[in-house]
Parts: structure tokens; C-alpha cells; sequence
């Protein structure tokens, strides 16, 4: 979508309100040959009996077969071309632990991990060390080493994982991993990937090799891994690229940190699916779009958890009801990407979406699930850029194109 | 589509005849939940065993979720992407009172208006005067504005719309609309986009002073306002880029003005959607293709007229067999957008479109309506663009492509 397109589109006195609802990992697979996938094994007499008033398919956010990130996914959803708009870890990381990032700000991603006496990685987690463990070794960093005219930062996140946040006139953020991604290896050295960031990669290794000493006695964690240095992109923001006010709501970092890297505002996180609809109901007149983050049925697909997965769909069945209450003009339940039990990880299939609006033309399909999902008119493969303009359509948001 | 890639595959005996008979705003939607569309609810024999012997499917002419004007969603299916092909409302206009606009002309479109004693503009088509009157009126205008170094022309349409032509050295047309598009508002001030267009933007303003000086004393018209500034587009031809040799055959201005813009040779304004039948048999020898254009599904449409619509698919199915008798090789039957009587207004939904030709692959679907659409294989949201390159395969006028 070219958004200059758009933008002399947008209706003045639009007022239509819209809820994406993204299941993370809501695609699925069955784990018997012809059995259900968990979305079609749920039992779900809401979502099935909306599906019979909405258009239906299967999006994909990146080019099909290629298995998205939770970032990118999500900036698929929010329109943005995920291969075009590319957003760094350490920034989505730093965002989650809502650090605000400045425009000096280098982050990367990291992870506490064992090492053995040749520096090999025995593991990438070290024996994931408790969330305190974690924060006092922070301290321990943050305390201990020193660059010349940088300032650091380096937050807890939960258990192994922390994010840096280097800041400093000049930094640049185009700077190789040091996480080789396995055990068996020792960790990369940090490289500039353009020559302006050489600088900046030096001191990224002055970090490690100072970091390094001062871990060098604790167990299991002796040492780390960085990865996704970025900087905070300055991109298009969502209410001015679609028109609308936009609310996030989502319990996990990463998400909430996606929300603010394209200008939404970001509640707090939530901490269970109800309280989510109840911030949903709470701040129903102040907004009129809405993303509703639901994290669980990505864990439980990760955990290989096919039960865990369909129950949790069937939770959010329940919960349903209280946001047709609201009477959405436009209601989007669909997934950033597929997390098939069956693969215990993000894949490539498309994610089952299911569009409801007064004004939609109902494609006839009876359910909300893959296969139904096949014949809807939305397409068995469509972009998933494309929801917004679908949505902001259906919510009689936009003027019509030309004479 | 490139239209380069196509020019060497045309056959050089190529005879295959092709009919886009369009039925302007022939998507829509339910009015009762889970009930009909218009095409849906149409006893259309004719149509519904045609397409049992066709491919079918839901094509859009501009990015889904935007609705398109009627020159850019006929644009879209002569094949010519309507965000690259911009067309101006005026040029439109000038094209379809039959006015031949020459390279040194700039169009608009007006509407007669009532203003009040502020020029706050209370009805934008002046309590829709009379066609006689607002020829009148434009005469009056022709008559006693002057401009310096510029011809005027003033072309009436029907009621309060006319057309206004400044032809004279150095005009351009990047000028801003001085209609606000809402009663209300006085009307804007012409401006220019472009630095050239700086001088034609202040004769404008001159013709807007002294037009109004001289409309000051009549009622209801006493002002009036003008939108889509343009000139003509030199773009490639409609006959050059497919092969063929394209006859239009239309009752309303808009739809030969858009014809003409692409080159097609255009007929005179039928007086019936029988007479435009009768005019594709009299010259069914002279050309190879033909766009024949309904425009009263579209009317119905707008006036919310649900039953009218309907009545109006089932006189076009009436006449099919008329069509049928000529033998084409390729006959495709679609609209240029959707227009629900639901929504009284042009929409963004998809357009069933249904392609016959003896040899295409039918899709086993035995009925014509948007539901049945979704399963033919054209797909359920396929470019509008693409459907011309569809149909000169059907009717056997291009090789293949390599070796």
C-alpha cells in the first residue's frame, strides 16, 4: 500500500471504531493426517457463529514461505512492509522493558550464558538463572565496566535475557551479533557492517572483553551474547498513516514494544486475557482502533502444547461476547503467524483471519478455521498489509478514489 | 501488466471478437442478513447457464479496501492501472459532451450552485435546474466573461453540471478544485499545485469573479463552482496496446469520455440499453472488440433501489441471448465497481465478473452472483488489469511467449 495514496481519502467525520484481535501463533496443523488443526478442534460457538457474518482467508506477512519473527509479523498486520520496514531487536527489546530509546541510542538484545575454559558456549541460556540472578548481574555490568563517553544501560529482562542500551554522540548501530545462535561455539566478535559504525563496534567489543572479566567468576552465567544492535527507527506513525487512534494492548514486551516503535499508545501490561478486554471496554470511547494482544497460544504452540493451544482459543472465545458488546464497526481476529503444535515453532502456513463488519459481504462459511478459511473471499493467501485498508474501508473510514 | 511484453505475441491473422459488456455498479450486498445480493436475487437464466460454461471470480480495479470513481474503475478494466493513469475529472467531462480538447486546453467540471448573501454555498446543484436553463446560463457566462489571451468554451450538461474549456498558450492544469464538495462552505480559492501553474490559476480566479458578477441576479443558480482541472493525457492506445480494434457503445458522457480517452472509436449516445444491442449488431463486422456499458445499475444502486437493480440485471439477461447469437469468442460480463443499494453509494467491494470463451477452463460453478464468484477461478480478488490480457488469450490473439 502506498499511504500517500490514502491519506486525502480519510473522511472527516469518521468515527467508525476497529479491534484487531491477533491470536500470536494462531495458524496451526493437525498432528493426525486429515485430524483437526487446534483452531478447528476448538470448541468456539462464538467466533463460528461471527464467522457466518464476516469474510474470511489466510494471510501472510513476508513473502510466502518464509517464517516471520513476531516483530515483523506484527508490522505486517499494522500495514507496514516487513521486509521494507526492518526493525531491530535490541530496539523492539529495549521498547518492551519500556526504556525509552533516544535518538543517540544503540540496543541490542542479550542473553547470560556458560561458557567453558576455551570460551566455548555450553549454554546459550546459562541454566536459566532466576529473573534476580539476571538483574543483579545487570548491576554487576553496569557498575563494573567503563566506556569512554558512552552512557550504559542494561535492564533486566526475564531470567538470562537483558537488554544494552549504549548512548553516546555518534554511535551508529550497524554492528554484527556477537550470539552465534548454538552452543559449541565460541561467540562472535562484534563487527562494523558499515564503516561509519566502526567506532562503535570497537567499543561494543571493549564492552564484552571488559564484561567477560567481571562475569568471569560467577556460575552459570559467565558470560553473554548480544544480538539486533539497533537504533529506533523513524518511520510513518499508525494514526497518521491509517487515519485512526490507535490503543495497544498486549501483556508481553515484545508487543507492546512494536505497538510504540509505529506510535501507538501502550497500556500497561495487562496482567491476564479478562483484564485486557477490561482495558479494552475502559478506554472503548478515548480510541478507535484497538489491538488486543493474546500471547498464550503462541507459548503453548511452542511448547509442542496442542490441547493448550485450543483451550486457550476457546478463552478467548469466551471473552468474545464481551467485545461484540461494544459493537466494533469493524472486528479482526486473526494470528501474526502460525505456531503449529505440531512444529513447536513460528512456520510459514498462512494465519486463519476472519474480518466482521455490518457492511462486509459474508462469504456463506459456517466456521473459523484453516481449511474454511481456504474458500473465504479474502483469499487463501492474501498480504497481510492489506488488512488496514480492508479495515479502515469497512469502518466507512474512506472517501471514494477519483470522479 | 507491461505493455511492452505483449506487443510481439500478437497474432497477426488474429479475428477473434470480444465483448465487455459492463453493468456499471453491479456489485453489492445483502439487505438482510445472510439474504441475496441484487445479482444474487435476479432470476437471470441466460447468465446463470453462461456461466456454467465460464470462469468466474471478484476482480478490484485499486488497491482493496478503496473504492474507485467510475473513470478510474473503467480505466482499470480497459487494462490501464488507474494510480498510474491518472484522469481528470474535467477531461472526463470534456470528453463526454463530445468536446475534442486540444493539447493547448485545460477542462473543469461545474456545477451551478445557490449561495447566500455570504457566498456560503446552501445547494451545491442549485435545486437542479433544468438542463435548458443551465444552458442559458452558460451561454450568459460564454457571453460576458473575458479573458484575456484565452478562448472560453461552456458546455452544458445535464441540469446544473456543465463543462468549462480555457484554450490558450501556456495553460496548465495543476489547479486546485474550488468546489468544497459540501453545502455549507463558501467555495475555495483556486490555487496553483505548480509554480507554472500560477497564471492559469489566476485566470481561473478571474473567471470565478466575473462569472459570479454575472450570475449575481439569477435564482436559484447564482454561483457555481469547478473541480478536476485537467488536461488531456497522451497515453498509449487502447487498440496499440491490446491488438484490437475497440468500438465503446454507451448512453452516459462519463463512459464514452473514458473510451475516447484510450482511443476507442465511440457511438453516439444510445437512447436505450436495447438500442446499444442493436448498434453492437449493426457493426459487429467493423471491429474485433466492444465495450458495451449499463448504467442503470449503477443509478439504482445509488438511489438505494435494491428491486430496481435487480430489475435492471434481469432486463440485461433478457437481452443476452442477442449478444450470444453474434457468437463472440470471448463475452465478459462485470461492472467497473460495486454499488450496494445498501450503501447508496459506489464501495470497495469486490466486482463478480464472469469470462466466457469456448475455450476456457470452466470452473463448475452454475450461477452468477458474488458468493458463487468467490470459488471460480479468476480468484476472489483478482486485478481488474488483468482482465484484458484474459480475454485476447481467450479469443486466440496472442502466441505464446518464448520458445
Amino acid at each position: 500500500m502506498n499511504f500517500d495514496l490514502l491519506k486525502p481519502l480519510f473522511k472527516e467525520d469518521a468515527n467508525g471504531k476497529i479491534v484487531l484481535l491477533v491470536m500470536d501463533g494462531l495458524g496451526g496443523l493437525p498432528i493426525t493426517p486429515g485430524g483437526p488443526t487446534e483452531l478447528e478442534a476448538a470448541h468456539k460457538p462464538n467466533m463460528d457463529a461471527l464467522a457466518a457474518r464476516s469474510v474470511l482467508g489466510l494471510h501472510h506477512s513476508v513473502p510466502y514461505g518464509i517464517t516471520p519473527g513476531s516483530g515483523q509479523a506484527h508490522l505486517g498486520l499494522f500495514g507496514y512492509d516487513p521486509v521494507k520496514y526492518e526493525i531491530g531487536r535490541g530496539v523492539l527489546s529495549a521498547l518492551g522493558v519500556d526504556f525509552e530509546l533516544g535518538p543517540n541510542d544503540v540496543a541490542a538484545r542479550g542473553n547470560f550464558c556458560t561458557v567453558d575454559a576455551e570460551g566455548v558456549i555450553t549454554d546459550r541460556r546459562a541454566g536459566r538463572i532466576p529473573t534476580e540472578v539476571g538483574a543483579r548481574l545487570c548491576n554487576l555490568l553496569k557498575e563494573k565496566v567503563q566506556l569512554p563517553g558512552v552512557e550504559l544501560f542494561l535492564i533486566p529482562e526475564k531470567e538470562y535475557r537483558f537488554v544494552l542500551v549504549m548512548r553516546g554522540a555518534g554511535l551508529v548501530s550497524e554492528i554484527t551479533d556477537t550470539d552465534p545462535q548454538s552452543v559449541g561455539k565460541k561467540a562472535h566478535i562484534a563487527q562494523a557492517v558499515v564503516p561509519a559504525a566502526e567506532a562503535t563496534a570497537e567499543l561494543v567489543r571493549e564492552f564484552v572483553r571488559q564484561g567477560d572479566l567481571v562475569l568471569a567468576e560467577e556460575h552459570p552465567a559467565n558470560s553473554f551474547v548480544l544480538r539486533g544492535f539497533a537504533s529506533t527507527p523513524s518511520w510513518p506513525k499508525f494514526n497518521d498513516v491509517w487515519g485512526v487512534n490507535a490503543l495497544a494492548i498486549a501483556m508481553y514486551p515484545m508487543y507492546r514494544g512494536v505497538s510504540k516503535v509505529v506510535g501507538m499508545t501502550v497500556m500497561p501490561a495487562a496482567a491476564s486475557m479478562e483484564e485486557e478486554i477490561t482495558m479494552l471496554e475502559q478506554n472503548w470511547n478515548s480510541y478507535d482502533f484497538f489491538f488486543v494482544h493474546i500471547k498464550k497460544t503462541d507459548s503453548y504452540g511452542e511448547d509442542g502444547n496442542f490441547e493448550g493451544k485450543v483451550h486457550v482459543i476457546e478463552e478467548v472465545d469466551q471473552l468474545l461476547p464481551r467485545i461484540l458488546a461494544l459493537n466494533p464497526d469493524v472486528l479482526i481476529i486473526t494470528g501474526d503467524h502460525s505456531t503449529p503444535a505440531k512444529l513447536k515453532s513460528h512456520s510459514w502456513h498462512p494465519v486463519p483471519t476472519l474480518l466482521y463488519s455490518k457492511d462486509c459481504r459474508p462469504d456463506g462459511i459456517t466456521s473459523f478455521g484453516e481449511r474454511a478459511c481456504v474458500g473465504g473471499s479474502l483469499g487463501s493467501r492474501f498480504d497481510a498489509n492489506d488488512l488496514m485498508p480492508f479495515a479502515i474501508a469497512h469502518a466507512g473510514r474512506l472517501d471514494k478514489y477519483g470522479a
